[in-house]
């Protein structure tokens, strides 16, 4: 902040000095993978985000694995990593018997999710959004009752494949019901990438009218290109908390080779540069990073990553 | 205007209202390209630009062939588009055979060049930054006299690959002589990517100090990942004319598939989702890129262009 003050460029005075980035890379990153990535490659990966820094790491999904087969080894991927203190490791729990199999496996926190879009909580999740969050009541109150950080998804609350258009009132309704059912922070998620930079200012600005600016998250995907012009404009309206994905990992569903999250490198690139602190060694990441794609057989995909890599080689 | 002002909304007073796009894939886009693309995909791909409603088009280099072969049949490109009304075609010219060349050619614009780091001036051309604009000032007398548009270009103006940091004061410095050999709009080229948005803001700033905001443009490239959000945060402060090229051609010289010039279609999109006003069809070069990527071999790099055409896959 002390930077920004010297200069005269502080963008409003809602820009926070300090950044939680939540590295969803394991978790959502790897969860759409068709060859089933080994578990010892998931406990590497998150090992090294926590030794880079990373305060908040998505380890785990406790769904069915006949939903989700790459995430079947959630207990033994937190059974394996060495935690740190003070990181906070979470899980998805669709479910009664997902939290049961979270809590037993000791995650510090829990995700429980919905669509701001009533078509797309349909054809995802079978179910309306009333009807999804009915059966999340449950749920919540058994991770708040286990002491657990609770978490709250909003998917598709830009924009919505099957219904286009989603309206800003429809995430504020889905932020008053996780608010309801005691959420203690909301992700508001752009599922398919289509937000855009003034679009998300409105967005993020009503949901801090019905929930606490400091607990809102936002989740942004790089399809169209603007995840980090996005990210900038959310800070410009004080959000201080992003979900990004080591080496941009997590594709988009609807265009083969399309980005799908945006790269935790080039997210922190952009955060140190503005003077805002994350407590991510950016070095670090970028080396799990480029090590994840690798053992995976993938072009290594976050550009910050990339092109500091070949800046290195070049000096 | 009307839409952000009505959301009250609009990121502070000075944010365009109109942007105009200068599309300079047809150069620099294609210069660096290994196999020659044959002349008449660069009479196509600037054709079907011109049709898309791209008002401005960088279309050829009036180089030595031997430093730029990829360039050497300017004269045949220009020659052989279909000129449109009120679109103006541009071209750069290192030197008065170069002027000449581009005179015969009934360019509508010229564009003379430097860098705002001594290091990559003696290294790119070969001169320090002094000898580079003395050099400049007959093709810039010449250029004038023939009625033309005359631009100066800034690489370097964010980071160079060999000094490292650039002050805001060397772009500053060269704003000002190149304001005084007559230049009618100067370019701030991030030519390695590295400018995020705070320095961006802290950049067009100064330089509009020296030189009228509205003839300023910025050419920004996406190395880092940072193009959009500097777009944007470019925007904030009023800059109104931007650089970019079609399906993202043109990589960086310094990593082997890292991206380089911001796609215009990602631009287009963030531009028309803001309420600005561009003229562009942006299905139109989606198609173009689509095209010109094909024919090139080369997957289609745009990504709000990929996933435009998936949207319309699944719809």
């Amino acid at each position: 902040m002390k930077e920004r003050q010297r200069e005269g460029l502080d963008n409003g005075p809602q820009m926070p000095e300090q950044v939680q980035v939540v590295e969803v890379g394991p978790r959502d990153g790897l969860q759409a993978e068709k060859t089933l990535i080994p578990t010892e490659l998931k406990i590497e990966l998150i090992n090294r985000l926590t030794a880079a820094g990373i305060q908040r790491i998505e380890a785990a999904s406790f769904v069915s694995p006949k939903w989700v087969p790459q995430m079947a080894d959630g207990a033994a991927v937190m059974a394996g990593i060495s935690r740190a203190e003070g990181v906070s490791y979470s899980a998805l729990t669709p479910n009664m018997r997902g939290l049961e199999a979270a809590i037993e496996s000791k995650v510090d926190e829990v995700v429980i999710f919905g669509a701001a879009s009533e078509a797309f909580s349909v054809r995802n999740i079978n179910c309306s959004i009333a009807e999804s969050i009915e059966r999340f009541i449950p749920v919540a109150r058994a991770a708040k009752q286990a002491g657990l950080h609770l978490r709250g998804s909003i998917s598709c609350s830009f924009g919505c494949p099957y219904q286009g258009e989603v309206p800003v009132n429809s995430v504020v309704d889905m932020v008053k019901r996780l608010r309801d059912v005691g959420c203690d922070e909301i992700d508001i998620a752009d599922t398919i990438g289509v937000g855009t930079a003034h679009h998300v200012q409105r967005v993020v600005q009503a949901a801090a009218r019905e929930f606490p600016l400091a607990s809102l998250a936002g989740h942004f995907h790089d399809t169209y290109g603007q995840a980090l012009a996005n990210i900038f404009a959310a800070l410009q309206v004080g959000m201080s908390i992003f979900h990004s994905s080591v080496a941009g990992l997590g594709g988009c569903p609807y265009a083969k080779g399309a980005t799908g999250n945006v790269a935790t490198e080039d997210v922190v690139y952009l955060l140190h540069s503005l003077g805002v602190e994350t407590g991510v060694d950016l070095e670090a990441v970028v080396a799990a990073g480029e090590l994840v794609s690798q053992r995976m057989g993938k072009e290594y995909g976050a550009r910050a990553g990339r092109a500091l890599i070949a800046r290195k080689a070049v000096v």
